[in-house]
């Protein structure tokens, strides 16, 4: 086992929101219950003070750190902030990280059984929202035991139910990290998502969501789908470093319509393999709620959604994020200072674009651990 | 008719390149005959020095000025710059517009007949570059009679074929005026065209590249391709001021899969409006010809490929184009530079990204107007 690593963690499941008291989403519907797969690491101290939720983004689940088994090829998706003296270090705090509602990595999602009707619910899944994530995950707070959070941290999608949670369960969060996200999906974030979830939608072997039966699912729409998505998740700079124009395994060009630059082999090749853990009709539902977020709407401004907000936060953006930029960041850091929240900014030098939440370790490693510790001192957590 | 119109304009065919005189491609390969469809604008002068050649963009065609006939609804693609008294004024010059091979508009591509088989071309079409839809121009000017050109412009891939001809005919071209374009297609833009391609060759109904029997063709995949691209012809500024998260035709979310953002309806749109003018296979070979593009990869570097250029240079670019970004026309500035070539510069402020250089009609056709002006007094144009 590598140093600084969880080592080995087994994934846990428990049935939440058991009928009659199934959950009430966003759009009325209701369900339940609803199986939450979920990991955890380090120890719960004492007076279970030292609990952080780890959130994860679009393709993310609650494998964040360490290994599943011996045989692992791959730690977790933020193995490389999650561990024994790493950012979120687990000799210190006890980290969660639960898949997300509507996902395909164990928690209840489309591809799930309706035990209603012995079949994958398919598009008959309600529709959920970031929000609706939250109230899972609050409920899984509960199953643990857990009154309050030191921290609710994450990226992308996983920085948006950060701020879900501060606004929708003020009392129960002391801090917050949003890392590389938004109060807002984008006028161009939803572009891109729409153009993925067509992508899905037209391709035939998707039949309407009820692929499940036929063994052969929309892989072809869904490798669509993340190609075009991990064009946003890079930037031009990184991408002229990484590929440029070079050709792969040809000195020249073919003058026909093979696979032939580096980039384009690059994308089939990262389309391809998200076809082989992904769920596509999660794909969906996933964007369909990051497309949803908004967390000024019903408020009129963002200043007034947060204007209950009693966490203190550290907010990280990228320079080069252009899915999500980091003026959107700001635009947070400056609607908490108006409510006179506790707020740390840090943008993140870096050519990675959105990537760089994973990528830029150091400089987030020592930014989380500092603040993190400077919350367990004003607490008292130990 | 409107004023400043060249009023309604007559497609032109023509048949070039017959057997045995067939054009040999960069790919080695040879074709003939070729038909090229072009229109053309003004009056050539009695010594034919005031032709101009406007090269279109991927989408585009022979149709840049005015209407075809009385019920035409929109005029061509370039009227707002072409006609009497407008950037480039028919009045006083002689100017053409054709399309490219490989193209779907008149021009010989893979949706003609080959006529040795009989059946259309299909993926059977050889592959193009940009140096050979120059040639296929080139060909056209001398069955015109044109010796010279007093300029060749275009946007975009426009663009580059611009550029090409300053390279491959330096002592036929007096001028140029490459705009929203580029020396090299980026490896962003080849990660977008790729994504494109694979949409269109993964649709069922595109058969190989043989569906023109069936009357069945890959509409689906078109529309993909067309909307993740109509992304990166806007900017996040431009989209956010559009669309921003406005729904279309509901008051609140639907919590369905329905088109209800008004930037997904708009994509929509112009995705299948596209499938109903474009051909799917010319959009594999024309993003294909793009993707290939770059003028240094030959002569090691840019300022060397621009060696034997004469032409004088007018620059156009716009701050918020990402697909060819400012930085990419700057390369070219400063590689003629090197080489004392006669080069202005004019980077204009705009939100519209790289659909700016469609919409930002007033600054160009000012800048395009006096540096002709310039080129013709110089040249004792009249």
């Amino acid at each position: 086992m590598q140093p600084r690593s969880v080592g080995i963690v087994k994934t846990e499941y428990v049935e939440l929101f058991q009928p009659p008291n199934e959950l009430r989403l966003d759009s009325g519907e209701k369900i339940g219950p609803i199986t939450v797969a979920y990991e955890t690491y380090g120890t719960l101290n004492a007076d279970r003070s030292n609990a952080i939720l780890l959130c994860h983004a679009l393709s993310g689940d609650a494998h964040a750190a360490g290994r599943n088994n011996e045989e692992d090829a791959k730690p977790g998706w933020w193995d490389d902030m999650v561990g024994p003296g790493k950012g979120f270090d687990t000799s210190k705090y006890f980290c969660i990280c639960a898949n997300v509602i509507g996902g395909c990595m164990g928690s209840t999602g489309p591809s799930s059984t309706n035990l209603r009707t012995g079949r994958p619910y398919g598009l008959s899944f309600p529709v959920v929202t970031i929000a609706d994530m939250v109230r899972v995950q609050r409920e899984l707070m509960r199953h643990l035991g857990i009154e309050r959070l030191m921290c609710v941290s994450g990226g992308s999608m996983g920085g948006m139910q950060a701020l879900q949670w501060t606004v929708d369960y003020p009392e129960m969060v002391l801090s917050a990290i949003p890392i590389a996200s938004a109060a807002q999906q984008s006028s161009q974030g939803i572009a891109f998502d729409v153009v993925g979830r067509r992508a899905i939608m037209s391709d035939p072997k998707w039949r309407g969501g009820n692929y499940y039966a036929f063994g052969d699912p929309p892989l072809d729409g869904l490798a669509l789908a993340r190609m075009v998505a991990h064009i946003t998740y890079l930037s031009e700079v990184s991408m002229r470093r990484k590929f440029g124009r070079r050709l792969q395994d040809r000195e020249r060009y073919g003058y026909d319509f093979a696979t032939e630059f580096q980039v384009e082999s690059y994308l089939y090749y990262q389309g391809d393999k998200f076809t082989q853990r992904f769920d596509a009709n999660t794909y969906l539902y996933i964007t369909k709620a990051i497309d949803y977020f908004d967390l000024a709407a019903s408020k009129g401004s963002l200043a007034e959604a947060l204007r209950e907000v009693t966490a203190k936060f550290l907010v990280i953006a990228f320079t080069s994020d252009w899915l999500y930029l980091p003026a959107q960041s700001r635009e947070i850091v400056s609607a908490l200072k108006v409510n006179n929240v506790d707020v740390s900014y840090c943008e993140i030098e870096s050519d990675y674009g959105h990537d760089a939440f994973l990528l830029e370790v150091e400089e987030q490693e020592r930014l989380i651990g500092n603040f993190l510790s400077g919350v367990a001192r004003e607490h008292g957590i130990a």
